[in-house]
């Protein structure tokens, strides 16, 4: 009795290939599909039910919950995460929940609702503690953050991410290596442990590394959001006491476009008048007038590697690890180079 | 024995409420909570696998094949079907496919992998015919687009979107309203039987009806993508060989962002050279400068309209309907009043 393997082999293909055609799945090239049916017809193999079944069994439901909604930095991470799932034969179920929402106890209700396998958490929090994640029982990758607040055994935790803090604090120093000294921050909060408290805590280190004072009146918080409807609200908002500063730097590039939206309306030029810099590199600030200078997160492999880690532990063939992507800063249009005071 | 429905009378909340509680669900007040508890302590109330049941028996899989990735336009419309589906008790399950993908196909496959109560197809093509559709026998609508150039009977199929051909020509009319007479398209295709080619058709009616010419020359198409980068690279090849307009309709926003930046880069200022007019209304082309004038959908109607007429036909309340939802033209900045000529 010719098995799945056999076909596989005989056909020159991967047996994930051999499923795929067995299920008549669309994403099979013409050609891999051509071969596997003529081993089949050569061979006059019936597909039967303990095949099917193992195919089957191999289908199943991994979670998806996305925390703090229409982030457009989430679009092709949440893509890049949907396609290799499937590629493994597995089916992602989303669910997205608002950003002061609670993704563990989501995360633990949807696990025994869905019946999942695994979860990943995008944009969650970085102050976990072990009674919290003890709600999850299957195996579990925070993408986009980790831990680094918390007090998780690493151990007993999985997560990709960059390094925000080290992030932040490299695109800060764009600015001062072109003279800023008056620079601005735009954030959700200071202590939410979320992302922004690590990316304003890079903020806070780069200027301490270059003896800035660190202005308080020129941190802008919009409190819980990342949202750009917000960012644009409370700059605007901010801009009306103080534009005392010659840079912004947004902890996002979607909070950036809503800053620049303000700066404009309040008659500033960018970078004339104030440069910007973010972190993302979500695809429209490439487009957008003048391109924004951001700390690019590679948004591709921080999904691909997500999903390798979790399907790794729930297949037995990996255990908890952090893994640190690094950013690339991509020189856009929105930093003046100042002229150095004498 | 008290069931669901009397908890939920007692406690003045609805029965899907009383559910959300015994599932220990995060998306319910902490007032309705608090409510249905006390009943619950009250009459002793031990909920029974029959009531458990009822509610899992709804909690079933809706799928959503979204064609085009990366369409930041449908990230919105996503968001929306998830919240529906999720306050009815569903659970979506997403597939993204390529843009030349065949969406029937593979809604044809998930509906028997996922066991599908139901399907919602996103951005998919307007020439349908009955043969291809028998493929999927669960329920399904079509959200964002309409079977406009195809063969199917209107009792047949659901959908619920714009007109796009009446949108374009609108779109188009607020260029010619504001004087301008050399008025270029930037589109996917002419005839690709996709929301481009109603677009397309729209922009000829315009044209027509106010007896301007229709210069192919002036018709820059990216053949099969509505990305921006592609409508970015289009629009900078296009210049290359003529610029003889003064105003440019694109199909979709996020086209329009990528053709303006090749126009700038070109040296002409939008709205002063060339003004900008476009379809959709996504989020970050209210923050652009100038900001896009544009012909808003409806996206969170467009999502929970779908759902809606999706799940009274799944629970046998409804019938198959075509539903056209209105636009509305947002003023942004991008398109400039000429001069009349004499």
């Amino acid at each position: 009795m010719l098995t799945i393997k056999d076909i596989a082999r005989l056909a020159g293909v991967s047996v994930s290939t051999v499923s795929r055609v067995l299920n008549e799945r669309p994403d099979v090239s013409e050609e891999s599909r051509r071969r596997v049916r003529a081993v089949i017809e050569e061979e006059n193999y019936i597909p039967n039910n303990t095949a099917r079944d193992l195919v089957r069994i191999r289908s199943e439901a991994i979670g998806l919950i996305v925390r703090g909604e229409q982030n457009p930095f989430y679009t092709d991470i949440i893509h890049a995460i949907e396609r290799a799932l499937d590629r493994a034969g597995y089916t992602m179920v989303m669910r997205q929940i608002g950003f002061a929402d609670d993704e563990i106890g989501a995360g633990a209700v949807m696990q025994r609702e869905k019946r999942l396998r695994g979860i990943i958490f995008l944009g969650g929090r970085s102050n976990y503690a072990p009674e919290e994640l003890a709600r999850v029982t299957v195996p579990f990758v925070f993408c986009a953050y980790t831990n680094s607040c918390g007090t998780l055994d690493p151990t007993a935790y999985s997560s990709v991410s960059i390094c925000d803090e080290d992030a932040a604090c490299t695109a800060v120093n764009e600015l001062i290596r072109s003279g800023h000294r008056c620079i601005a921050a735009l954030i959700a909060d200071t202590d939410d442990s979320s992302i922004s408290q690590l990316r304003y805590q890079g903020y806070c280190r780069a200027l301490a590394e270059h003896d800035l004072p660190l202005r308080p009146e020129l941190v802008f918080s919009t409190g819980d959001s990342f949202a750009i409807e917000d960012a644009y609200r409370v700059m605007a908002a901010s801009l009306k006491r103080t534009d005392d500063f010659t840079a912004l730097f947004a902890i996002a590039d979607d909070m950036a476009l809503g800053a620049m939206r303000a700066l404009r309306e309040h008659g500033l030029d960018i970078p004339g008048d104030v440069s910007v810099v973010a972190i993302d590199g979500i695809t429209v600030s490439e487009y957008v007038h003048p391109m924004l200078s951001t700390l690019c997160q590679p948004k591709e492999e921080l999904g691909t590697k997500s999903v390798e880690l979790l399907l790794g532990m729930i297949e037995g063939r990996g255990a908890h690890a952090q893994v640190t992507l690094p950013t690339t800063f991509r020189a856009g249009a929105s930093i003046r180079k100042l002229a150095k005071r004498s």
